[in-house]
Protein backbone atom coordinates (compact mmCIF):
# COMPACT_ATOMS: atom_id res chain seq x y z
CA UNK A 1 0.00 0.00 0.00
CA UNK A 2 1.20 3.20 -1.04
CA UNK A 3 0.82 6.46 1.88
CA UNK A 4 1.00 9.95 0.67
CA UNK A 5 0.68 12.96 2.84
CA UNK A 6 -1.65 15.67 1.59
CA UNK A 7 -2.01 19.49 2.54
CA UNK A 8 -4.86 20.54 1.88
CA UNK A 9 -5.05 24.84 0.36
CA UNK A 10 -7.23 27.05 1.59
CA UNK A 11 -8.34 27.58 -1.80
CA UNK A 12 -9.89 24.24 -2.02
CA UNK A 13 -12.13 24.79 0.96
CA UNK A 14 -15.82 26.37 -0.05
CA UNK A 15 -17.80 28.80 1.63
CA UNK A 16 -19.95 25.36 3.14
CA UNK A 17 -16.52 25.16 5.31
CA UNK A 18 -15.88 22.21 4.17
CA UNK A 19 -13.00 20.86 1.38
CA UNK A 20 -14.68 21.25 -2.25
CA UNK A 21 -15.57 17.67 -3.39
CA UNK A 22 -13.67 19.16 -6.66
CA UNK A 23 -10.35 19.27 -5.09
CA UNK A 24 -10.49 14.80 -3.99
CA UNK A 25 -9.42 14.39 -7.46
CA UNK A 26 -6.38 16.48 -7.15
CA UNK A 27 -5.22 14.63 -4.20
CA UNK A 28 -5.79 11.24 -5.56
CA UNK A 29 -3.67 11.97 -8.61
CA UNK A 30 -1.07 13.21 -7.10
CA UNK A 31 -1.31 10.29 -4.51
CA UNK A 32 -0.79 8.02 -7.84
CA UNK A 33 2.56 9.51 -8.43
CA UNK A 34 4.48 6.53 -7.62
CA UNK A 35 2.49 4.36 -10.33
CA UNK A 36 3.18 6.80 -12.78
CA UNK A 37 6.71 7.00 -12.47
CA UNK A 38 6.46 3.09 -13.18
CA UNK A 39 5.35 3.71 -16.30
CA UNK A 40 7.32 7.17 -17.29
CA UNK A 41 10.30 7.23 -14.87
CA UNK A 42 11.28 10.75 -15.19
CA UNK A 43 7.17 11.87 -15.56
CA UNK A 44 8.82 13.82 -18.33
CA UNK A 45 5.02 15.07 -20.34
CA UNK A 46 6.54 14.08 -23.41
CA UNK A 47 6.37 10.27 -22.91
CA UNK A 48 3.72 10.62 -20.99
CA UNK A 49 1.56 7.28 -21.59
CA UNK A 50 -1.51 6.61 -19.34
CA UNK A 51 -5.19 8.12 -19.17
CA UNK A 52 -7.63 8.05 -16.63
CA UNK A 53 -10.21 6.20 -18.30
CA UNK A 54 -13.23 6.19 -15.00
CA UNK A 55 -13.54 7.65 -11.87
CA UNK A 56 -15.61 6.75 -9.37
CA UNK A 57 -15.49 8.35 -5.74
CA UNK A 58 -17.45 7.75 -2.62
CA UNK A 59 -17.93 11.01 -0.59
CA UNK A 60 -18.84 9.14 2.81
CA UNK A 61 -17.54 12.30 5.09
CA UNK A 62 -17.15 15.97 5.42
CA UNK A 63 -13.78 17.16 4.44
CA UNK A 64 -11.68 19.49 6.53
CA UNK A 65 -9.02 21.85 5.90
CA UNK A 66 -6.88 21.53 9.23
CA UNK A 67 -6.70 18.19 9.49
CA UNK A 68 -3.88 15.22 9.17
CA UNK A 69 -4.90 14.19 5.67
CA UNK A 70 -3.91 10.64 3.38
CA UNK A 71 -4.31 8.97 0.61
CA UNK A 72 -3.83 5.21 1.01
CA UNK A 73 -3.43 3.30 -2.43
CA UNK A 74 -3.37 0.17 -4.17
CA UNK A 75 -3.54 -1.50 -7.21
CA UNK A 76 -6.38 -3.68 -7.96
CA UNK A 77 -7.40 -5.98 -11.19
CA UNK A 78 -4.69 -6.01 -14.03
CA UNK A 79 -6.07 -6.18 -17.36
CA UNK A 80 -4.17 -6.23 -20.39
CA UNK A 81 -3.98 -3.00 -21.51
CA UNK A 82 -5.58 -1.11 -18.17
CA UNK A 83 -5.51 -1.64 -14.39
CA UNK A 84 -7.62 -0.63 -11.22
CA UNK A 85 -6.88 1.53 -8.75
CA UNK A 86 -8.16 1.57 -5.34
CA UNK A 87 -8.23 4.68 -3.03
CA UNK A 88 -9.32 5.72 0.45
CA UNK A 89 -8.63 9.53 1.76
CA UNK A 90 -8.31 9.47 5.55
CA UNK A 91 -8.20 12.10 7.87
CA UNK A 92 -6.74 11.44 11.64
CA UNK A 93 -8.79 8.29 12.44
CA UNK A 94 -11.58 8.82 10.00
CA UNK A 95 -12.36 7.78 6.22
CA UNK A 96 -13.61 10.53 4.49
CA UNK A 97 -13.77 9.34 0.57
CA UNK A 98 -12.93 6.35 -1.53
CA UNK A 99 -12.40 6.29 -5.20
CA UNK A 100 -11.99 3.60 -7.76
CA UNK A 101 -9.80 4.99 -10.97
CA UNK A 102 -8.94 2.95 -13.97
CA UNK A 103 -6.12 3.74 -16.06
CA UNK A 104 -5.34 2.76 -19.44
CA UNK A 105 -1.50 2.35 -21.13
CA UNK A 106 -1.37 4.61 -23.70
CA UNK A 107 0.21 5.49 -26.70
CA UNK A 108 -0.50 9.47 -27.28
CA UNK A 109 1.83 9.74 -30.77
CA UNK A 110 -0.42 6.93 -32.21
CA UNK A 111 -3.63 7.10 -30.34
CA UNK A 112 -4.33 3.48 -29.53
CA UNK A 113 -4.07 1.28 -26.17
CA UNK A 114 -0.72 -0.73 -25.05
CA UNK A 115 0.20 -4.27 -23.61
CA UNK A 116 0.64 -3.77 -20.02
CA UNK A 117 4.30 -4.78 -20.22
CA UNK A 118 5.24 -7.99 -17.30
CA UNK A 119 7.69 -6.06 -16.04
CA UNK A 120 5.24 -2.83 -15.18
CA UNK A 121 2.73 -5.47 -14.06
CA UNK A 122 5.02 -7.27 -11.49
CA UNK A 123 6.17 -3.77 -10.03
CA UNK A 124 2.18 -2.86 -9.74
CA UNK A 125 1.54 -5.55 -7.77
CA UNK A 126 4.66 -5.39 -5.66
CA UNK A 127 3.45 -1.67 -4.51
CA UNK B 1 -32.81 18.56 -20.50
CA UNK B 2 -30.73 20.82 -19.06
CA UNK B 3 -27.86 22.67 -21.41
CA UNK B 4 -25.04 24.95 -19.92
CA UNK B 5 -21.84 26.09 -22.34
CA UNK B 6 -18.59 25.60 -21.06
CA UNK B 7 -15.90 28.04 -21.43
CA UNK B 8 -12.83 25.76 -21.13
CA UNK B 9 -9.78 27.53 -19.60
CA UNK B 10 -6.15 27.58 -20.59
CA UNK B 11 -5.20 26.85 -16.68
CA UNK B 12 -7.58 23.64 -17.41
CA UNK B 13 -5.49 22.15 -20.21
CA UNK B 14 -2.17 20.12 -19.20
CA UNK B 15 1.32 19.62 -20.56
CA UNK B 16 -0.55 16.19 -22.85
CA UNK B 17 -2.18 19.23 -24.63
CA UNK B 18 -5.68 18.23 -23.25
CA UNK B 19 -8.19 19.19 -20.42
CA UNK B 20 -6.96 17.85 -17.52
CA UNK B 21 -9.36 15.09 -15.95
CA UNK B 22 -9.68 17.11 -12.88
CA UNK B 23 -11.59 20.06 -14.44
CA UNK B 24 -14.37 17.95 -15.67
CA UNK B 25 -15.99 18.14 -12.26
CA UNK B 26 -16.09 21.61 -11.97
CA UNK B 27 -17.72 22.03 -15.39
CA UNK B 28 -20.18 19.39 -13.94
CA UNK B 29 -21.15 21.20 -11.21
CA UNK B 30 -21.59 24.53 -13.33
CA UNK B 31 -23.99 22.43 -15.17
CA UNK B 32 -25.84 21.90 -12.30
CA UNK B 33 -26.82 25.22 -11.10
CA UNK B 34 -30.66 25.19 -12.05
CA UNK B 35 -31.16 22.24 -10.09
CA UNK B 36 -29.02 23.57 -7.10
CA UNK B 37 -31.29 26.54 -7.42
CA UNK B 38 -34.48 24.74 -6.95
CA UNK B 39 -33.27 23.52 -3.44
CA UNK B 40 -31.48 26.97 -3.03
CA UNK B 41 -33.04 29.62 -4.93
CA UNK B 42 -30.71 32.51 -4.11
CA UNK B 43 -27.63 30.26 -3.77
CA UNK B 44 -26.39 31.72 -0.42
CA UNK B 45 -23.86 29.35 0.98
CA UNK B 46 -25.54 30.05 4.50
CA UNK B 47 -28.86 27.98 3.08
CA UNK B 48 -26.72 25.76 1.03
CA UNK B 49 -28.40 22.44 1.81
CA UNK B 50 -26.82 19.53 -0.79
CA UNK B 51 -24.09 17.58 -0.66
CA UNK B 52 -22.48 15.49 -3.13
CA UNK B 53 -23.00 12.11 -2.38
CA UNK B 54 -21.05 9.75 -4.93
CA UNK B 55 -19.51 10.65 -8.56
CA UNK B 56 -18.72 8.49 -11.11
CA UNK B 57 -17.31 10.14 -14.83
CA UNK B 58 -16.43 8.06 -17.83
CA UNK B 59 -13.54 9.99 -19.95
CA UNK B 60 -14.34 8.51 -23.01
CA UNK B 61 -12.01 10.65 -25.50
CA UNK B 62 -9.94 13.95 -25.58
CA UNK B 63 -11.07 16.90 -24.40
CA UNK B 64 -9.53 20.08 -26.21
CA UNK B 65 -9.20 23.62 -25.15
CA UNK B 66 -10.54 25.70 -28.22
CA UNK B 67 -14.15 23.64 -28.95
CA UNK B 68 -17.87 24.12 -28.28
CA UNK B 69 -17.95 22.55 -24.91
CA UNK B 70 -22.00 21.62 -23.67
CA UNK B 71 -22.64 19.84 -20.33
CA UNK B 72 -26.38 17.93 -21.11
CA UNK B 73 -28.08 17.28 -17.42
CA UNK B 74 -30.98 15.02 -17.24
CA UNK B 75 -32.35 14.09 -13.61
CA UNK B 76 -32.90 10.25 -12.99
CA UNK B 77 -33.91 8.72 -10.14
CA UNK B 78 -35.37 10.26 -7.55
CA UNK B 79 -35.47 8.86 -3.41
CA UNK B 80 -36.87 9.79 -0.40
CA UNK B 81 -33.85 11.75 0.61
CA UNK B 82 -31.44 12.04 -2.63
CA UNK B 83 -30.94 11.70 -6.44
CA UNK B 84 -29.09 11.03 -9.22
CA UNK B 85 -27.86 13.24 -12.07
CA UNK B 86 -26.80 12.22 -15.11
CA UNK B 87 -24.43 14.10 -17.38
CA UNK B 88 -23.35 14.24 -20.81
CA UNK B 89 -20.11 16.48 -22.08
CA UNK B 90 -19.84 17.09 -25.29
CA UNK B 91 -17.66 19.13 -27.84
CA UNK B 92 -18.98 19.63 -30.83
CA UNK B 93 -20.69 16.27 -32.05
CA UNK B 94 -18.60 14.16 -30.53
CA UNK B 95 -19.81 12.81 -26.75
CA UNK B 96 -16.33 13.12 -24.75
CA UNK B 97 -17.50 12.02 -21.00
CA UNK B 98 -20.52 11.02 -19.54
CA UNK B 99 -20.95 11.47 -15.36
CA UNK B 100 -23.36 10.00 -13.07
CA UNK B 101 -23.70 11.98 -9.30
CA UNK B 102 -25.85 11.21 -6.92
CA UNK B 103 -26.61 14.37 -4.47
CA UNK B 104 -28.38 14.64 -1.17
CA UNK B 105 -30.74 16.73 0.22
CA UNK B 106 -29.02 17.65 3.58
CA UNK B 107 -29.54 19.91 6.60
CA UNK B 108 -26.02 21.41 7.25
CA UNK B 109 -27.12 22.58 10.80
CA UNK B 110 -28.50 19.67 12.08
CA UNK B 111 -26.12 17.45 10.19
CA UNK B 112 -29.02 15.16 8.65
CA UNK B 113 -30.40 14.29 5.57
CA UNK B 114 -33.50 15.70 4.70
CA UNK B 115 -36.82 14.05 2.82
CA UNK B 116 -36.98 15.72 -0.89
CA UNK B 117 -40.29 18.19 -0.68
CA UNK B 118 -43.13 17.16 -3.12
CA UNK B 119 -42.39 20.43 -4.92
CA UNK B 120 -38.91 20.24 -5.25
CA UNK B 121 -39.30 16.69 -6.30
CA UNK B 122 -41.88 18.06 -9.59
CA UNK B 123 -39.70 20.43 -10.43
CA UNK B 124 -36.39 18.24 -10.80
CA UNK B 125 -38.87 16.17 -13.09
CA UNK B 126 -39.95 18.63 -15.44
CA UNK B 127 -36.34 19.91 -16.06
CA UNK C 1 -13.02 48.53 -24.12
CA UNK C 2 -13.47 44.34 -24.03
CA UNK C 3 -16.31 42.65 -21.55
CA UNK C 4 -16.33 39.59 -19.96
CA UNK C 5 -19.28 38.04 -17.81
CA UNK C 6 -17.91 35.13 -15.37
CA UNK C 7 -19.78 32.08 -13.87
CA UNK C 8 -18.16 32.22 -10.08
CA UNK C 9 -17.88 28.97 -9.49
CA UNK C 10 -18.93 27.23 -6.37
CA UNK C 11 -15.32 25.66 -5.88
CA UNK C 12 -13.98 29.05 -6.27
CA UNK C 13 -15.74 30.11 -2.67
CA UNK C 14 -13.44 29.34 -0.08
CA UNK C 15 -14.46 28.88 4.10
CA UNK C 16 -14.34 32.52 4.57
CA UNK C 17 -17.73 32.63 2.71
CA UNK C 18 -15.92 34.90 -0.35
CA UNK C 19 -14.63 33.84 -3.81
CA UNK C 20 -10.79 33.21 -2.98
CA UNK C 21 -8.04 35.57 -4.15
CA UNK C 22 -6.56 32.62 -6.46
CA UNK C 23 -9.51 32.60 -8.40
CA UNK C 24 -9.15 36.18 -10.03
CA UNK C 25 -6.17 35.16 -11.91
CA UNK C 26 -7.79 32.27 -13.70
CA UNK C 27 -11.28 35.11 -14.15
CA UNK C 28 -8.67 37.62 -15.75
CA UNK C 29 -6.88 35.27 -18.44
CA UNK C 30 -10.26 34.21 -19.44
CA UNK C 31 -11.16 38.04 -20.09
CA UNK C 32 -8.02 38.22 -22.00
CA UNK C 33 -8.93 35.92 -24.92
CA UNK C 34 -9.53 38.18 -27.37
CA UNK C 35 -6.38 39.47 -27.35
CA UNK C 36 -4.92 36.03 -26.88
CA UNK C 37 -6.97 35.55 -30.22
CA UNK C 38 -5.29 38.21 -31.93
CA UNK C 39 -1.79 36.82 -31.40
CA UNK C 40 -3.14 33.23 -32.31
CA UNK C 41 -6.10 33.44 -34.42
CA UNK C 42 -7.27 29.59 -33.44
CA UNK C 43 -6.16 29.54 -29.99
CA UNK C 44 -4.17 26.39 -30.60
CA UNK C 45 -1.70 25.52 -28.07
CA UNK C 46 1.14 24.12 -30.76
CA UNK C 47 1.26 27.86 -32.07
CA UNK C 48 0.91 29.50 -28.56
CA UNK C 49 3.04 32.78 -28.65
CA UNK C 50 2.47 34.68 -25.28
CA UNK C 51 3.77 34.60 -21.79
CA UNK C 52 2.66 36.29 -18.92
CA UNK C 53 5.86 38.51 -17.45
CA UNK C 54 4.09 39.72 -14.41
CA UNK C 55 0.74 40.36 -12.86
CA UNK C 56 -0.52 42.84 -9.94
CA UNK C 57 -3.76 42.56 -8.30
CA UNK C 58 -5.25 44.77 -6.19
CA UNK C 59 -7.84 42.94 -3.86
CA UNK C 60 -10.18 46.07 -3.19
CA UNK C 61 -13.51 44.55 -1.60
CA UNK C 62 -15.05 40.95 -1.03
CA UNK C 63 -15.89 39.13 -3.82
CA UNK C 64 -19.17 36.91 -3.93
CA UNK C 65 -20.32 34.12 -5.08
CA UNK C 66 -23.66 35.01 -6.03
CA UNK C 67 -23.52 38.21 -7.95
CA UNK C 68 -23.38 38.92 -11.67
CA UNK C 69 -19.34 39.43 -12.02
CA UNK C 70 -18.07 41.04 -15.08
CA UNK C 71 -13.98 41.68 -16.16
CA UNK C 72 -13.37 45.00 -17.90
CA UNK C 73 -10.46 44.97 -20.38
CA UNK C 74 -8.39 47.51 -21.54
CA UNK C 75 -5.20 47.35 -23.46
CA UNK C 76 -2.27 49.74 -22.07
CA UNK C 77 1.43 50.90 -23.20
CA UNK C 78 2.65 48.70 -26.37
CA UNK C 79 6.09 48.73 -25.86
CA UNK C 80 8.72 46.61 -28.53
CA UNK C 81 8.19 43.31 -27.37
CA UNK C 82 5.21 43.71 -24.84
CA UNK C 83 2.24 44.98 -23.42
CA UNK C 84 0.51 45.96 -20.44
CA UNK C 85 -3.49 45.27 -20.09
CA UNK C 86 -5.34 46.63 -17.29
CA UNK C 87 -8.15 44.87 -15.85
CA UNK C 88 -11.39 45.78 -13.61
CA UNK C 89 -13.24 42.95 -11.86
CA UNK C 90 -17.29 44.16 -11.03
CA UNK C 91 -19.98 42.76 -8.91
CA UNK C 92 -23.04 44.57 -9.82
CA UNK C 93 -22.03 48.08 -9.65
CA UNK C 94 -18.82 47.32 -7.30
CA UNK C 95 -15.50 47.21 -8.37
CA UNK C 96 -13.83 44.75 -6.02
CA UNK C 97 -10.36 44.00 -8.33
CA UNK C 98 -8.10 45.78 -10.29
CA UNK C 99 -5.27 44.08 -12.07
CA UNK C 100 -2.33 44.81 -14.66
CA UNK C 101 -0.24 42.27 -16.21
CA UNK C 102 2.77 42.51 -18.68
CA UNK C 103 2.14 39.78 -21.28
CA UNK C 104 5.51 38.97 -23.82
CA UNK C 105 5.22 38.17 -27.42
CA UNK C 106 7.18 34.85 -27.29
CA UNK C 107 8.55 32.33 -29.61
CA UNK C 108 8.10 29.23 -27.51
CA UNK C 109 10.48 26.62 -30.03
CA UNK C 110 13.32 29.34 -30.33
CA UNK C 111 12.62 30.43 -27.01
CA UNK C 112 13.03 34.61 -27.49
CA UNK C 113 10.85 37.54 -27.69
CA UNK C 114 9.39 39.00 -30.60
CA UNK C 115 8.48 42.17 -31.91
CA UNK C 116 5.13 42.94 -31.83
CA UNK C 117 4.03 43.00 -35.27
CA UNK C 118 2.67 46.49 -36.45
CA UNK C 119 -1.10 44.77 -37.39
CA UNK C 120 -1.57 43.13 -34.30
CA UNK C 121 -0.42 46.14 -32.49
CA UNK C 122 -3.33 48.71 -34.28
CA UNK C 123 -5.72 45.83 -33.42
CA UNK C 124 -4.46 46.03 -29.81
CA UNK C 125 -5.58 49.97 -30.02
CA UNK C 126 -8.58 49.47 -31.78
CA UNK C 127 -10.17 46.84 -28.74
CA UNK D 1 13.45 32.93 6.15
CA UNK D 2 10.84 30.34 5.76
CA UNK D 3 11.51 27.56 3.39
CA UNK D 4 8.29 25.24 2.21
CA UNK D 5 8.44 22.38 0.07
CA UNK D 6 5.56 22.30 -3.12
CA UNK D 7 4.66 19.03 -4.88
CA UNK D 8 3.86 20.05 -8.22
CA UNK D 9 0.17 18.81 -9.99
CA UNK D 10 0.42 17.79 -13.11
CA UNK D 11 -3.43 19.37 -12.85
CA UNK D 12 -1.20 23.00 -12.57
CA UNK D 13 0.80 22.08 -16.46
CA UNK D 14 -1.14 23.61 -19.24
CA UNK D 15 -0.74 22.66 -22.63
CA UNK D 16 2.50 24.64 -23.24
CA UNK D 17 4.28 21.81 -21.35
CA UNK D 18 4.95 24.36 -18.12
CA UNK D 19 3.15 24.98 -15.20
CA UNK D 20 0.10 27.48 -15.71
CA UNK D 21 0.74 31.24 -14.44
CA UNK D 22 -2.66 30.50 -12.43
CA UNK D 23 -0.88 27.76 -10.06
CA UNK D 24 1.84 29.98 -8.50
CA UNK D 25 -0.41 32.00 -6.18
CA UNK D 26 -1.94 28.96 -4.28
CA UNK D 27 1.88 27.80 -3.87
CA UNK D 28 3.12 31.00 -2.63
CA UNK D 29 -0.20 30.71 -0.24
CA UNK D 30 0.49 27.26 1.12
CA UNK D 31 4.36 28.61 2.00
CA UNK D 32 2.83 31.40 4.14
CA UNK D 33 1.29 28.95 6.24
CA UNK D 34 3.44 29.60 9.31
CA UNK D 35 2.52 33.03 8.97
CA UNK D 36 -1.26 33.06 9.32
CA UNK D 37 -0.71 30.49 11.95
CA UNK D 38 0.64 33.15 14.44
CA UNK D 39 -2.68 35.16 13.81
CA UNK D 40 -4.96 31.92 13.84
CA UNK D 41 -3.15 28.78 15.27
CA UNK D 42 -6.09 26.46 15.19
CA UNK D 43 -6.18 27.30 11.47
CA UNK D 44 -9.92 27.31 12.19
CA UNK D 45 -11.99 30.03 9.20
CA UNK D 46 -14.23 30.80 12.07
CA UNK D 47 -11.72 32.56 13.63
CA UNK D 48 -9.72 33.65 10.18
CA UNK D 49 -8.54 37.05 10.66
CA UNK D 50 -6.32 38.09 7.54
CA UNK D 51 -6.73 39.02 4.11
CA UNK D 52 -4.94 39.60 0.73
CA UNK D 53 -4.76 43.14 0.25
CA UNK D 54 -2.99 42.88 -2.88
CA UNK D 55 -0.46 40.78 -4.46
CA UNK D 56 2.69 40.90 -7.21
CA UNK D 57 4.17 38.08 -9.15
CA UNK D 58 7.06 38.55 -11.58
CA UNK D 59 7.42 35.62 -13.79
CA UNK D 60 10.82 34.83 -14.17
CA UNK D 61 11.38 31.80 -15.45
CA UNK D 62 9.48 28.87 -16.98
CA UNK D 63 8.28 26.67 -14.02
CA UNK D 64 8.35 23.00 -14.62
CA UNK D 65 6.17 19.86 -13.49
CA UNK D 66 8.98 17.33 -12.22
CA UNK D 67 11.43 19.90 -10.88
CA UNK D 68 12.39 20.12 -6.54
CA UNK D 69 10.18 23.00 -5.96
CA UNK D 70 10.35 25.51 -3.03
CA UNK D 71 8.73 28.28 -1.91
CA UNK D 72 11.17 30.65 0.13
CA UNK D 73 9.35 33.55 2.68
CA UNK D 74 10.04 36.00 3.72
CA UNK D 75 8.47 39.37 6.37
CA UNK D 76 8.93 43.06 4.82
CA UNK D 77 7.30 45.91 5.98
CA UNK D 78 5.13 45.51 9.25
CA UNK D 79 2.36 48.85 9.20
CA UNK D 80 0.09 49.47 12.04
CA UNK D 81 -3.05 46.59 10.30
CA UNK D 82 -0.79 45.27 7.63
CA UNK D 83 2.08 44.02 6.39
CA UNK D 84 4.13 42.54 3.22
CA UNK D 85 5.50 39.11 2.31
CA UNK D 86 8.76 38.70 -0.13
CA UNK D 87 8.65 35.37 -1.74
CA UNK D 88 10.86 33.59 -4.30
CA UNK D 89 10.03 30.55 -6.27
CA UNK D 90 12.71 28.18 -6.78
CA UNK D 91 13.05 25.26 -8.59
CA UNK D 92 16.37 22.84 -8.58
CA UNK D 93 19.10 26.14 -8.98
CA UNK D 94 16.90 28.19 -10.49
CA UNK D 95 15.04 31.56 -9.40
CA UNK D 96 11.55 31.30 -11.60
CA UNK D 97 9.49 33.37 -9.90
CA UNK D 98 8.87 36.65 -7.04
CA UNK D 99 6.27 37.74 -5.00
CA UNK D 100 5.08 40.30 -3.04
CA UNK D 101 1.63 39.97 -1.23
CA UNK D 102 0.54 42.54 1.05
CA UNK D 103 -1.67 41.11 4.01
CA UNK D 104 -4.18 42.90 6.12
CA UNK D 105 -4.93 41.90 10.01
CA UNK D 106 -8.61 41.86 9.56
CA UNK D 107 -11.84 41.35 11.74
CA UNK D 108 -14.46 39.64 9.44
CA UNK D 109 -17.47 39.84 11.66
CA UNK D 110 -16.48 43.68 12.41
CA UNK D 111 -15.39 43.93 8.87
CA UNK D 112 -12.82 46.41 9.35
CA UNK D 113 -8.88 46.13 9.99
CA UNK D 114 -7.12 45.91 12.92
CA UNK D 115 -4.20 46.55 14.61
CA UNK D 116 -0.84 44.11 14.16
CA UNK D 117 -0.62 43.30 18.37
CA UNK D 118 2.59 43.43 19.21
CA UNK D 119 3.51 40.07 19.72
CA UNK D 120 2.89 38.85 16.49
CA UNK D 121 4.71 41.96 15.38
CA UNK D 122 7.61 40.52 17.79
CA UNK D 123 6.57 37.02 15.93
CA UNK D 124 6.48 37.81 12.60
CA UNK D 125 10.16 39.83 12.47
CA UNK D 126 11.81 36.29 13.99
CA UNK D 127 10.87 34.12 11.10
Amino acid sequence: MLTYAIAPRSSETNATGHIDHTAIPDWLELARTPIYQLFNPDMSFTTWNTVIRKMTIDYIGQVFHNRKTEVRTVVGEIKNTSFTVKQELWQDETLVAKAVTVIVYFDYANHHKLAIPEAIRTQLLAL
